[in-house]
């Protein structure tokens, strides 16, 4: 069952996606039936793969460059998330047609993002179908301490990184009717063009007891990662980073919702045991993003919530259900 | 944009995929942002990538456990062409719906086939949307010379394992109204569950001078490797290796066009230096499956085809369409 697409598969790939690369432990890229990969002896591989699929993940009619980049973005945020180094990425593309002017916008918002990391495309697949866009990404990760979500221990800190929020208020924008303003564009530009939190994570890797990254929503991520150190967080709401671009455009509760249940941030979410505090904070002062101290792990309470939001010390129910647009499509 | 489909990605994967690898270089598996992995020092990294769409790859209503299987099968399929060793797997899955006993057999084909060659399901996605699985599979190979599709020289004698155009004919039984019988049960299983030459793929690594698993048909398939490695090649009609179960169900004429431009086969096509053939030959006798010599690899010639068939001496030209079932659609 041949599934090229016209021009045809070896064609988009040689046009679009085959690149020399400078990266030397590339011994074999894009071409035959695998690629070829020299890993340091000295290093541990990291491994992850995210799709996305049009209508879910983001809206039809996302510019094909953005589409790009968020493919890539997303994989290097799981990266991130574990404090590893970016090597190369395995692209699968399923399309309904070969459209050139879509494959090079497509190609040159992976391209830029990948060169920005040193990233070389090494491989995958282009196939016929809808449109569903897998990257798999490889890096690596020195011997010694992991840093993994299930780290965390009763007494840490929790940081995020950026403005949680500003993505989902993004989504809202651009879904909605809102006039165009300089806010709805950074809300807009926060959804369309995630920044993986490469380097900050790196510096994490030594420094956080945890971490993870905030793809599906800062409290249902918080409580992932509460669940996989076996503790409990208390989650101070009114340290959530604001967001001007965000309180321009949406009310207090509309933002609290976007910050806590939207998902697409691509920021990290992490603990810091509270003898490395001070340690970390000095090194924060250097760090972009900025990273904001928003609430405690604490001891699993099987009697009570893994995640429990207090507002000025008192305890919060935050309803669970968000700006989940495609969730019941 | 949340995309978990109900019971949830976290409930599928843990339910469905999560299995305790016996692979001690798996030091972190499915569970958090990526798998932590370590790669013998002295061997390389071999990553390939294969999606396969429904209604594309594969007929709408094909059985879950038969998908499974043929997720990997195709990837393994490119890792055998170069003589690697499997090792660790990534499993991306679109879904429409979170449907029980589709995702047990699902998993059950997967988990078949990864047992059998060692493999373990270390990471990757489960989103909704339509039905399109990528897999992307993780081996090894030593240092030393490489099993690519360049390597072909002049006067290389051209192999193909099994008997390519049965996993095609077996598609045309599936869509057809042929009557039941031995024969066409035979050749649907050929479809149905393709077998990755894993085995014959690492002999071959230091015998064949090139290789490339035959997934779009052999005719197609060889221009490839001919183009990758500069040369021409004559293909010997008649030595094709005979079907029986095809030759009861079709023609001469389909069964030939079978061999030559169906898909689907993920049989390895390679060459053999004509000074290391009584080598190969006498290693050949215990092999499964067999491996049936084909043609030869001849000088480019700019003014002929990149591929020639003969049929006992004299050239022929072989109409280049076949049983492209879909990609019309």
């Amino acid at each position: 069952m041949t599934s090229a697409i016209p021009p045809g598969e070896f064609e988009i790939i040689a046009r679009y996606f085959a690149r020399a690369s400078r990266r030397s432990d590339v011994l074999l890229g894009i071409g035959d039936d695998a690629a070829l990969l020299q890993v340091p002896s000295d290093r541990r591989l990291v491994a992850a793969m995210d799709t996305l699929v049009e209508g879910v993940h983001f809206p039809l009619g996302t510019a094909a460059r953005s589409i790009g980049h968020r493919a890539l973005a997303v994989n290097l945020s799981d990266l991130a998330a574990m404090g590893a180094e970016p090597a190369w990425a395995l692209l699968s593309l399923s399309l309904p047609e070969s459209n050139a002017e879509w494959l090079a916008e497509f190609s040159k918002g992976f391209h830029d993002l990948a060169q920005r990391y040193n990233v070389a495309l090494v491989g995958g697949d282009t196939v016929r179908g809808p449109l569903v866009i897998t990257v798999q990404v490889l890096g690596f990760i020195a011997a010694g301490p992991v840093l993994t979500r299930s780290g965390a221990r009763p007494g840490d800190l929790i940081y995020v990184s950026g403005i949680p929020g500003e993505a989902a208020a993004g989504l809202a924008v651009i879904q909605g009717q809102t006039v165009e303003s300089e806010d709805s564009e950074l809300l807009r530009h926060r959804f369309h063009w995630p920044e993986p939190r490469v380097q900050l994570g790196q510096t994490l890797r030594t420094l956080a007891s945890a971490a993870m990254d905030v793809s599906d929503g800062l409290l249902g991520d918080l409580g992932k990662l509460c669940q996989a150190s076996a503790c409990s967080a208390q989650l101070e709401l009114e340290r959530l980073p604001a967001s001007p671009s965000m309180r321009a455009l949406f009310d207090a509760a509309a933002s609290e919702r976007f910050a806590l249940l939207g998902g697409d941030d691509y920021e990290l979410l992490f603990t810091v045991a509270a003898g490395r505090v001070p340690e970390f904070e000095a090194l924060l002062q250097n760090t972009e993003p900025g990273c904001t101290r928003i609430g405690r792990i604490t001891q699993r309470d099987p009697g009570q919530a893994v995640v429990r939001c207090l507002r000025d010390g008192r305890a919060v129910v935050v309803p669970a259900t968000g700006y989940d647009h495609f969730s019941k499509g």
